[in-house]
């Protein structure tokens, strides 16, 4: 245990070490000349202004949240909640941090060498991909190696009805599950607020800018002219980068902790028929050598995380120092199957070690492949080099109306290949190793999270700095390189959104099964409860459930799109104001007040954040507590089963929509200014919050509320007041 | 027996008298000047044409299902199967002829007075509803009565292994029940057919007039020198009055169906503990004294119809007769309270008169009082007298993009009361009397379907006489009179469709839960199955169904949309090709050709309804073979969900796009021609396949898929080959 664990904390640091070298490294850059350092100044102060006025509101809510833990367990649990949260905020503040400086940087790269600036923006969002991974794993290690009583195995076992004194309380419960639970709810519910807040923040800008912009004056995007135009660029930072790296270190922290979680309950059933059954599938037939090797059993997933985090750093060295070739979209895409490759080296490394057979990596490989082809198929879909976009593209012709119904079609459609890769997985992945290995499966497509990140948010610092040249107003040469910049590595970004919406499937699923698990009250057997759709037992409180869960995330959705409309409706009154206000603003002569758009948007995405995320909490917590469990465990059902749909529909729809756009606007279809680019802009502005807060918001939301009610299953009748 | 149905067949008898005095009614009124009569014809022949085109695709595929019925269980199925779908058939044909003989009568009487006019529209809209309802009914009897054999209760039992010899066809098999739920599986293909090609057609056809129309040309809706106006009109009475039709026959025979397949399996059951505690709910203590009753239990809900018949046939009569009162809304709005009151007394009536308490009473009136309430929801959502879409005409001032997504959101948001009113319901009936109560809240629902069939089909006659009008040149005054005609009955329009929605999600849970207990495969213990999630018998596929269930849906009706706005740019390159060759035509001195409008969209209607509707039918079927009976269970389940969700969804996100931008029309926030009424023409145009299209055929989609499951149960494996 002390080896495992020592070894992985090392890398985890290692990791940490690099992200603070690749934040140095970045500052010593050059950040070009005095305009571009004010607008930089400006993003800067913008982006940090937001995220601490979010960190603010979080705070609270957190220190709460960590009471009620204490009060009602342990303050170990407490403290493990806390832990989880700090890590994931702290993740969201280093990317921006590190996207921020590097934005200018990378403009003023460029007028130098095109690899140059692509090292400079590589390193500013390596920091935050390398930081997720680092954190996550630092963090994880520290709560087992601080709680390493509870995770003793002598200690771990069920305990029953002696938690407090609430009657019915009979669940499965294990307090070493409890405590990395407790982590992973921490991490989640900041990276819920992060992705909500900044999600509402930077599609307001966006829209904003857009719809006066654009639309009505018919200036371009990023035209200094415009008051929002650094709204626009700190909603890139603070959405793109921060919101990213809190949802990407809660989508690998749950990957994992549904792992352990599982693993536990296996260990403690281990003298059930059922679960012997199941520890065969891994190659463990004698009892006694599976109690020796508990330790393995529990830490094998973190032992893979950390081989992970080598294997991502080595790809990042690869990126910034190979030379071999000028073809930078491949070196991108070569780091990344290095990466890959590497990765399910050191994990067969250390299934080698184990003293189990291969389908735990098998499992973990399975989902990566899985996780590769979801992502393939949002690329197809999505870009406008295959037919489903350029189809797209080629129906915004037809106008606004035609195109919005057409980007709907496609993302709906995409649904077909991506819920048949995820179901064939599952089935297949349960075959092997039954639940565990779905878990398994999750964990695998985030394994390298540390390179995913890395490409996913190198992706805004480029947008970032093509706004800068414009804002700045430098050679349109800059800019057109700062755009080659942004658009190599979106292959590489698509595949990572598959491994976010794959990976929060199945670990929701490992999350649910955890809960149903805890949750089913019979401390011997600890197999998996069915849960009949209507019984005489549960009424028809499961079927009254699954349509309630399913329901919660469309109205969810709708509260997150509403809270982009609105703030950009605020925001398009405030633009028109100052343009009307300030008529030398439209000739150049005046500066826009940039500060007040940025501290609208800010104060309303903020104010708008806090009622959707607070019902990830409360909303299970209520349902648990006056309809218990069992109509607890279809809400989360139907929860999932709608999240996952609407999550790849948003995702796909917004991304066709935004790509036929770009389509046209390279010269298709009358290109630029015509009609079909007209239809276009509609139909991107219809598709950004889809893809950009409400489908990434999703993928959180369904974890946080499995975990969650996993936190307080102990609390939950099984029956409600009025069937008894 | 032989009493109850009788006088329940004599009721269906007098039901199709009158719908053929309804007709005759009609024709001899006076159907206008010359140009009426000859755009009257128009819309006649091409209506009749397309439906006659839809009916030969639908005998095809009929034949062949009922042939392989044949085969594959007993001859009574196929013989039930078609009667069914020859009915649902005979609906939509009735409905449209009665409804294109309205329409020029219609915008005649108007001239003289709007209360000979409701009168006109009324009877013609009523032929329909009554039709549905007796058709169903004398139906249902005659399949009984012809099969009675097979419904003696010395005959009803399960049938284990001796269907035929394939091996694991170990399921609860009645006879009699696949009686009923072919006749059930008929008349919903019929009607997924005639929804969806309608859908298409007269959504693409509006689509395209629209486009052309409005958009490009700005000349005003229904203007003559428009090619598509007959079109877009033949497509009122095809979609909506003959698809509608035959959609509520379906939902009215599924919703009664339910009750009855579930009453059989209950009288299988009866020595069951479980189903014995389930009786006393229902007031029978004795199992003497419920077998003597069999009949009463089994054809009760016909009895409940019944009345519901004479209920709404009283009530068309009041609504004709009625001169207290001018106000019309006010007319219609009594003749729905009287019809509810009516079938609520009659029902009462039977009940005391059958050997039960009241509880299949109460579920009926369960049913009943949920159904107005989602139709109040719905309307509170989608009427501009609300709030929700108020705020959505205000919001569409800042262009079309923030249109879309507001009124996306105000669809999402809707659903939140809705599924709370579904899913306390499910929990009341299910504490009430277990499935079958939900069952009978299903069926409560529709119970006076007749009187709803006549509201909601009677809109579509008036919007057609408004059409007429204008086509023919007659005085502005006719139009505004017919369109004040078409806005009278709204509101129970709108509960008419909260009914749809309800009676679907109930009649299909009652299906389900019949499939689910007929491959239960225990004939001793009819009980139903517990359908784990994940565990060591089925794998994950159960989860994987869900999901492949849920994806579906979304696939389904990206199809549908894809349809429409193909079949919409087919049509759109025509109307140009005729403006362009033909000069004249936009100075008003050429005639379009209309016909070739018309049979564009009749052949690209038919061809595309052709393989969504087949999915529903043969998709089942795969996965139920090749997967197994689990695996089916998730993926139905999934389905219902999903298909719930997106039918609300659709259905109010497209009602309020639609009524606020009739708001901004009145002069709202600009009035016509201002930007608000150009975003509003845009949602409009993106909410109108939604709603119109895809809506109410995922209502019919998910029973078809229960009922075809419920059909073919025997013939999937318990587990799939590459699990045995």
């Amino acid at each position: 245990m002390t080896v495992i664990l020592a070894a992985s904390g090392l890398v985890a640091v290692a990791a940490l070490f690099w992200s603070a070298y690749g934040t140095y490294y970045v500052m010593r850059r050059d950040p070009g000349d005095e305009r571009m350092r004010r607008i930089q100044g400006f993003i800067r102060e913008g982006a940090w202004a937001f995220m601490l006025a979010e960190a603010k509101v979080m705070a609270v809510t957190l220190l709460i949240i960590g009471a009620v833990l204490w009060a009602l367990f342990y303050w170990e649990v407490a403290v493990a909640f806390w832990v989880g949260s700090g890590l994931s905020m702290a993740a969201g503040f280093i990317g921006m941090n590190a996207a921020t400086l590097a934005n200018a940087r990378t403009t003023h790269a460029v007028r130098r060498s095109l690899r140059e600036a692509l090292t400079v923006a590589f390193t500013g969002g390596s920091v935050m991909g390398i930081a997720v991974a680092g954190l996550a794993t630092a963090g994880l290690v520290f709560v087992i190696w601080l709680f390493r009583r509870e995770f003793d195995p002598s200690v771990v076992q069920i305990v029953t009805k002696t938690v407090f004194g609430i009657p019915g309380a009979d669940v499965n419960f294990i307090k070493a599950a409890l405590i990395v639970s407790a982590y992973s709810a921490g991490a989640s519910l900041v990276a819920l607020f992060d992705r909500v807040g900044g999600g509402i923040y930077t599609k307001a800008a966006d829209m904003a800018a857009d719809l006066v912009g654009k639309v009505e004056l018919k200036i371009p995007e990023d035209d200094p002219r415009n008051p929002a135009t650094i709204a626009d660029n700190v909603g890139d930072n603070v959405g793109d980068v921060g919101g990213l790296g809190a949802d990407l270190l809660e989508s690998f922290v749950s990957s994992i902790i549904a792992v352990i979680v599982i693993a536990l309950y296996v260990y403690v059933g281990r003298l059930n028929q059922d679960i012997q059954t199941l520890l065969a599938k891994y190659g463990i037939t004698d009892l006694a050598i599976f109690e020796q090797n508990y330790w393995w059993f529990v830490l094998l997933p973190i032992l893979y995380v950390a081989g992970g985090i080598v294997a991502s750093l080595l790809a990042v060295m690869y990126i910034r120092y190979s030379r071999r070739t000028k073809d930078m979209q491949r070196i991108l895409m070569n780091g990344f199957t290095l990466a890959a490759v590497l990765t399910a080296g050191f994990a067969a490394l250390a299934t080698a070690l184990s003293p189990f057979n291969f389908i735990p990596f098998i499992s973990l490989l399975l989902g990566i492949v899985s996780g590769v082809l979801i992502g393939f198929i949002s690329e197809y879909y999505t870009s406008a080099r295959y037919r489903p976009t350029r189809e797209l593209a080629r129906m915004y012709q037809s106008g606004p109306a035609v195109g919005v119904t057409e980007g709907m079609a496609v993302g709906m459609s995409s649904s077909l290949l991506v819920c048949l890769v995820l179901g064939i997985a599952i089935v297949v992945a349960y075959q092997l190793g039954g639940l565990l290995a779905v878990a398994y499966a999750g964990m695998g497509m985030l394994t390298f999270v540390g390179i995913m990140v890395s490409m996913d948010s190198y992706g805004p610092i480029g947008d970032n700095a093509a706004g800068i040249a414009t804002m700045a107003k430098l050679d349109p040469h800059v800019r057109e390189q700062c755009d080659v910049l942004d658009s190599i590595g979106n292959t590489t970004a698509a595949i990572g959104k598959g491994f976010a919406i794959g990976s929060a499937a199945f670990a929701a699923i490992g999350l649910i099964a955890a809960y149903l698990w805890s949750a089913a009250g019979r401390a011997t057997e600890v197999h998996l409860p069915n849960v009949p759709l209507v019984s005489p037992e549960v009424g028809g409180l499961v079927m009254a459930g699954l349509i309630t869960g399913a329901m919660l995330t469309y109205v969810f959705s709708a509260m997150l799109i509403r809270a982009v409309s609105r703030t950009a409706d605020v925001m398009v009154q405030e633009i028109r104001r100052q343009f009307r206000e300030n008529p030398k603003l439209m000739s150049g002569e005046g500066t826009p007040d940039y500060r007040r758009c940025i501290t609208i948007t800010a104060h309303n995405g903020v104010r708008r954040m806090i009622v959707p995320s607070l019902l990830a909490v409360v909303l299970p917590l209520f349902i648990g507590l006056v309809f218990g469990r069992y109509t607890l465990a279809g809400f989360l059902v139907g929860a999932l089963l709608s999240a996952i749909m609407l999550a790849i529909f948003c995702g796909n729809a917004g991304g066709a929509m935004d790509n036929a756009k770009k389509y046209v606007e390279e010269g298709h279809f009358g290109g630029k200014g015509s009609e079909a680019h007209a239809a276009g802009v509609v139909a991107d502005t219809v598709g950004d919050p889809l893809k950009d807060t409400v489908g990434p918001s999703l993928d959180i939301l369904i974890k946080l509320m499995s975990v969650i009610s996993l936190l307080f299953a102990s609390l939950f009748p099984v029956q409600p007041w009025f069937l008894r």
